[in-house]
């Protein structure tokens, strides 16, 4: 099972590709941090989010797409725009055909490091005793996509 | 100049096709309410309502595409939603290389009705003054599509 986990943004959005074969580790396929120029406008931003995860659907195939959903924010227009990506990403995943998973902040730190209040780097520290990373992760937007993706999986094989 | 007019939402989605050809009245080309069943999951639903409008821009090749813009609402997931919806249409029209201009109710109830707290019957009564509506109009998400049509041609005139 290949899952493409999406931290939806609208300046940095990161993305993740995590593979589960059998009982191993989970691996991590790809992972990187999506960036946009404040200097474009929104609507250019937001399809370049959606145009490179359609190239990173038609690269890695995954299974299902999994977002994180965030309801309430203290910026409410800053909410509305990042709701928007992730609608342009929902439409994008419904095109190809792939099912979309949705999950709150605190179910993906619940999985990930065990409680929904963990901080950053107490989910980075877990991410990489949970799943085999290869690569140097530099962005925090990758840690919360591949926490996304391990969110997934560990639902995966519970349900 | 021909605009595609949208009020976006997942259960109801008004659109209308207004067209503006030299010093006469604007022409109503087409309005719709796009509905779609509350049986149906959120990504379907809304996947609905993007190739509906996907279907319109290929028929009427619109040069503009007008969306109302919502940030604050009283129920906060429902806005989400809808600012998902939205998501998903602009980066329709992005993928479509049309450009894409968001208005708020106030700036539609202006424009359509003369002042920001117009009501629904006087937003009716003018839009029937000012264009040429030759269909019978049966949902109000019809008139809210139209009025926000009516807004972008008044812009559009004046700038």
């Amino acid at each position: 099972m290949k899952v493409l986990a999406i931290d939806p943004g609208y300046g940095r959005c990161g993305v993740a590709v995590l593979e589960k074969n059998g009982g191993g580790k989970e691996i991590l396929l790809y992972s990187a941090c999506i960036e946009t120029s404040a200097h474009n406008q929104f609507a250019d931003r937001l399809s370049q989010v959606a145009n490179e995860c359609v190239r990173l659907i038609r690269e890695y195939s995954p299974d299902c797409i999994a977002l994180e959903k965030l309801y309430f924010q203290t910026n409410q227009k800053t909410a509305m725009r990042v709701a928007e990506v992730r609608g342009a990403l929902i439409n994008t995943a419904q095109g190809a055909g792939i099912e979309i998973f949705e999950y709150t902040p605190g179910e993906v730190k619940s999985a990930a490091a065990g409680h929904g209040s963990a901080d950053k780097k107490a989910v980075a520290r877990m991410l990489h005793a949970l799943i085999k990373i290869e690569k140097e992760i530099t962005h925090d937007d990758e840690y919360d996509a591949i926490a996304i993706a391990v969110t997934h999986l560990s639902r995966a094989r519970t349900t």
